[in-house]
């Protein structure tokens, strides 16, 4: 059977990036692999929208989360994290293993942070050293308005902007240096279109100066290690040679297409997504800016989330349930990276297949054609 | 060109491993992965030779050496570390990092630590928690006695055995169970074929304890709860999935084939290329135990060993030079993994070709002879 993923990581690899990564292997000190990585460097400042070097990690997005911490806090130091879903709750689990005393600013599943309780948790506690956030947090298809955020960060020396965006970063618009953010990480497998397996970190010069006072111990995710490094056209460890292939791969496709085309796909299988799901009389779980790279649905009274997940398996059809608090509520459809039109057409008539065996009549057809009509407008 | 890579690592890849990775990615969370990941676990304790339960962490092996330290020691503890080589430094360097105070053991580089030195000084420092130890340390290609080490440190409860078997692994004998030792830590992209990207670490019952009372913050890196969700046949944060896949293959193939046959294989190799460099008057750098899994070659009188290495280069053979004080002054080809005769005579012949041109005459074909002797002989 044919396997179609529309999960928010892993989302599908290419055929032509199978290939780059199936190349022999190269040496990681070699001449040839230091060329792909003086390449790749280039590519990942345009994919971060930065003049910062982009730090690469033999990990998944959570090493560099963690390296997000430990390289820039120290034990006792204040944090404020917004926790508006599974992924907030990750950054408060960090800062609590690294001894940072947190702030934790509570958002409802669904919803995202308001820009000004920030500002006057910041303004109540001139302690604070960092924010912690989710660019989209991906357990509730939310956006957190990470670019406002910035704008009160910036006017604050003493406190970093730090964003999680591994499932947004190549996703939608997110330019760390014009909106001005501390700290962006991100990971391979998502939006980036690769297995997972690479994790990356970029640093603005205000964030770069926290590390340097930063007492938190840190030794595979040595920041400063690894810009050195980089540097010189290596990583401070063996580099995952085969990935990194890869990365190369996609990062120049990611270049030649041009980010704004890749932003108005997603942006627009978004909108074919929630037309469709609504047509079907469905609830987006997302509440405030829902996100470009995923839809959150909530499940119909009387049907279980999970049950929507397991049936679209049976036909081929890899579809994200709900995390947490939101399980069996909700259901995920991812549609960045590698995820085109037919993906999204297919996954919305099984949908409505699926919905109507178990239960919930949806006449057929219906999300189908609010979809097209999207697509149709907009090619 | 056609390349080989006669590195100790990465290690060339065989086209069936490249192909089982190549296949279409899988979600971590599937069934059809946790199929793997079951499969995976239970080929890991054949290779370990251990009924525990073997790590895996996407991250190259310095993460699981880091894991090593954060997961079983407090700041303040005391360590000993065994420092022969670059990769002993590492030990020191990572208890440094979390305030744990060492005692170093130096060895002269090319020779191996001698057990009753170590167990002098564990009498002498009963505080010592554990002694960290290279199994098979790749810039020396000594391979240091830790079945003997391993005999200290099991009659002493307050101690364990941490081994950096990274290059070792897969190559030549390491039974953990059966010699005792408390922390087998391993790499991908050595003896076990596999690209970069992929750390391993099996603990001891003695060992878990240790875990129990350990407060260096850890969370990527964090063993108990990677164990737990192993138990699960998942992995704590997303698996890095196509290098997985690569595992599995690589682990049947190893399970067929047999850890006696492959290190049968690895020692007449070694042993190959060893008479082979004698034969052509030249000094192994490892004074005790040469390693069965690659052979460190002191330059001649008048040549650099890095020139040795880049002339190679432009006959498409990859082989190491020295690191740090050894640079210039050594060669390294190694002899393990996807590697076999025919890359081993080649390699000969050409080094022979290259000593000639470099100025150091040697007659043609003294070495493969040796070489092929000994091949001859054991097949």
């Amino acid at each position: 059977m044919k396997r179609y993923l529309m999960t928010p990581g892993p989302t599908p690899v290419s055929p032509e990036t199978q290939l780059a990564m199936a190349q022999p292997i190269l040496h990681h000190r070699s001449p040839q692999f230091m060329d792909i990585l003086a390449k790749v460097r280039e590519d990942l400042k345009y994919l971060f929208q930065t003049e910062q070097e982009v730090l690469m990690f033999a990990a998944t997005g959570t090493g560099a989360m963690e390296g997000a911490v430990s390289n820039t806090l120290s034990p006792g130091d204040t944090a404020l994290v917004v926790d508006g879903g599974k992924f907030g709750e990750r950054w408060a689990e960090l800062c609590e293993v690294y001894g940072i005393s947190i702030e934790r600013l509570k958002v409802e599943w669904g919803h995202a942070v308001k820009p000004e309780e920030v500002a006057q948790r910041l303004k109540a506690n001139p302690a604070i050293k960092a924010v912690f956030v989710q660019a989209n947090e991906t357990s509730t298809a939310v956006q957190h308005p990470v670019k406002e955020l910035a704008q009160i960060t910036k006017s604050l020396p003493g406190t970093i902007l730090v964003v999680d965006a591994i499932s947004a970063l190549g996703g939608y618009p997110l330019p760390m240096d014009e909106w001005g953010m501390d700290i962006v990480v991100a990971g391979s497998q998502k939006a980036m279109m690769l297995p997972p397996g690479l994790a990356f970190a970029a640093l603005s010069p205000k964030a770069w100066e926290f590390v340097k006072t930063s007492k938190c111990p840190k030794y595979y995710f040595d920041f400063a290690k690894q810009l050195k490094s980089q540097q010189k056209n290596q990583t401070a460890y063996t580099s995952a040679v085969t990935l990194t292939m890869g990365l190369q791969q996609v990062l120049s496709w990611i270049r030649a297409e041009g980010l704004d085309k890749i932003f108005a796909h997603n942006r627009r299988l978004s909108r074919a997504a929630k037309a469709a799901v609504r047509a079907m009389g469905l609830e987006l779980y997302s509440k405030d800016n829902p996100s470009d790279v995923l839809t959150a649905v909530e499940a119909p009274a009387g049907v279980d989330g999970q049950k929507v997940v397991a049936e679209l398996r049976k036909r081929g059809i890899w579809i994200a349930g709900g995390q947490a608090q939101a399980k069996g509520k909700i259901f995920r459809i991812a549609h960045m990276g590698f995820i085109d039109e037919l993906d999204l057409l297919g996954t919305l008539g099984a949908l409505e297949i699926v919905l109507n065996d178990l239960g919930y009549k949806v006449e057929l057809g219906i999300g189908v054609k609010a979809a097209q009509e999207i697509l149709g407008k907009e090619a």
